[in-house]
């Protein structure tokens, strides 16, 4: 029997300790003894542990004792030796009978395990709010730590990942490379007559050859591109009716490496686009560059909300609502990290290492516009673009 | 302004309504007044609805007493509009602000939907447990829907989805195609020294392009594709290391097509087989042949496990669980329909026009096998295969 192969870590030890260290205090501040974390990407960010096994119960169980605990399927455990840093006596298996069982809950697992470990009266937080955490799950859990209390901690470590490491920009501009040549890819295929499920195909190609030098992985969401009267409804995706003249389709994509993200949406128009749509491509790049001007370090997130609007507002487009989120490590199905939004009324202070995907996507009643950034808050002076891609209406 | 085209629905009329009153005779049987759907494939099955847009709160809610309602973000509204059957009053989206919000939760809007269409006191299931229903979701739906009565309703819709219509069925034979090519590429990719992102490029845009004739939709799970001692562990993706010469990899995908699932799985190695691996082989090839044979309409599911690990057994490989699950329609992050389980304590009843994923997986201490199939229970005789691929481990 061979010897397994070493883990690689996709960081440094030392960064996962830091990243432990920041949860633990957080941890501290509210009290609590122990933190159980069903996100795919929290379970991610504080181990190392990756594999598409978010579709039965998982967590990663953090306290100030001891090293993190993976806790998940049996045959996930396997995934688990093979990408976490902590060692095998910190991963626990619940049994396949557990799977898809009316019978008995995976949870149900966790609560022995937890017994076992004598963490079973701690007072604990759990990411109530989560995908990957059902009210069933909740139900099992909370009936059996009935000695503990439990407390919703949602976001928790979601606010710890909002500062970026120098490793881990260093992934996202890799993600940046890859996402820049998806949007060649389209601007080369598409055309009248081609099918989009082909346009599509070609996307995804680009997305995971990468480069020479790097792969691309999967990104969170697969690519959008709603064309037309479809456009005005964001999260359509795709099927195998061609593109005709005449119509625009915006195209939201993101480029990803070691499941670190970087979107960028650009629109591209087939034909001659009306005028009401050149206004509109005017004051989202304007916009743009309003809200980029505002993204330093000590601002506010709302005083980029409040530059964009403002630009649109100067071209009689009418926009609300939320115009960007923070980016980094992520799984499906969501490619944010769920703690900021840019809005007039979220006033959290911008600061260097920050990430996130500036999104002034216009749905409009029959056409839709996504010109958008990722930036980087930097030390001194405005945001940097985590991509190099003209700012415009594409029109072929 | 141009009118909206038409909805293309992928079924007709009449097949929606079958769906419906499946649910609702089910929803009697149960008191039910009133279900809950989240699970974005049963919103699907039940409307038409199709968009990536269940990383926010959405859910569709059946009656006895009207049609289908769609709840959801508001811009997904639109997204409802251009996809579900139902009139445009049965279609209510959440406003932007209730996002991501720490004051705002989601659900407390569908509480407001419900009260105004004078719901708020009906017995009501909802499916607690599911990916995109939260612990949160929960509290906040009970917590407003305090003169209702809540209970769990986890599968109901499911449970009707086990029987596919012939369009079902259609759409599932091209998903079959889309597979059969997929495996085409893999065996004409793979070599020593290509890095694994590249050939999973290549795989993806083979299931996107699918056929002259009909186009490849997103699967609800990306290749897995375990290499080495990494197979001893099913779930892992792909990164961009070399294929080596003495390595086995298998290839967990599925062909998709309007959302339709077609798994298949097969295993490649790089050279000369060790002995072990070859005596798996044979004993997974017999084990299926054996599974398929009591895979009969009248039959038990157990059955089919029974034959499976007896022949296994045969050939001195253990191996115990679940070896397969119902498939047809999903979404991320999984493409069963989480009601049977092939093992050896599911008795449900073989139905003709039930269709499984077939799936006795060997995940070793060092290496992994995979050879699968997709099945369709017939009225007469043992199940169909809806691939033809050779069912046998390819040595390249």
């Amino acid at each position: 029997m061979e010897p397994a192969p070493a883990v690689l870590l996709p960081f440094s030890r030392t960064e996962y300790a830091l990243r432990l260290g920041k949860v633990r205090v957080e941890m501290d501040r509210r009290g609590l003894e122990m933190l159980i974390c069903p996100d795919p990407s929290n379970m991610s960010w504080l181990t190392g542990y990756d594999g598409w096994s978010f579709y039965t119960p998982q967590a990663v169980v953090v306290t100030h004792d001891s090293d993190p605990v993976w806790w998940g399927r049996i045959q996930d455990a396997n995934g688990a030796k093979r990408t976490v840093y902590m060692e095998h006596d910190h991963i626990h298996g619940f049994p396949d009978d557990h799977v898809m069982s009316t019978e008995r809950h995976a949870y149900e697992h966790l609560v022995l395990v937890l017994r076992e470990l004598g963490w079973d009266r701690r007072r604990t937080g759990v990411e109530m709010d989560n995908y990957y955490y059902s009210a069933t799950s909740h139900r099992v859990l909370i009936d059996g730590l009935s000695d503990a209390e439990v407390v919703d901690a949602t976001g928790l470590v979601n606010w710890q990942r909002g500062v970026k490491s120098l490793q881990e920009l260093e992934y996202m501009r890799r993600a940046a490379r890859i996402v820049e040549r998806m949007h060649d890819t389209i601007r080369e295929t598409i055309a009248p007559g081609v099918r989009k499920n082909d346009l599509v195909a070609e996307i995804l190609r680009t997305a995971v050859r990468g480069t020479e030098e790097f792969g691309g992985d999967y990104a969170a969401i697969v690519p959008m591109l709603p064309t037309g009267v479809d456009a005005s409804a964001p999260h359509l995706t795709w099927d195998d009716r061609q593109f005709e003249t005449g119509q625009g389709t915006f195209f939201e994509i993101a480029g990803c490496h070691r499941r670190y993200h970087v979107p960028l949406s650009r629109t591209v128009f087939l034909g001659t686009p009306p005028a009401e749509i050149r206004t509109a491509e005017r004051a989202v790049v304007e916009g743009l560059e309003a809200g980029l001007d505002k993204a330093r370090a000590g601002n506010r997130v709302s005083d980029i909300a409040t530059a964009l609007y403002a630009a649109l507002e100067r071209h009689g487009v009418e926009k609300e609502g939320r115009c960007g989120y923070p980016i980094g490590l992520s799984y499906p199905p969501d490619w944010g990290e769920r703690t900021i939004s840019f809005r007039t009324t979220d006033h959290t202070i911008l600061e260097p290492g920050m990430t996130f995907h500036f999104m002034p996507g216009l749905w409009m009643d029959t056409w839709g516009l996504e010109i958008t950034e990722s930036i980087l808050i930097t030390e001194q002076g405005p945001a940097e673009t985590f991509c190099e891609y003209p700012r415009e209406l594409f029109v072929k």
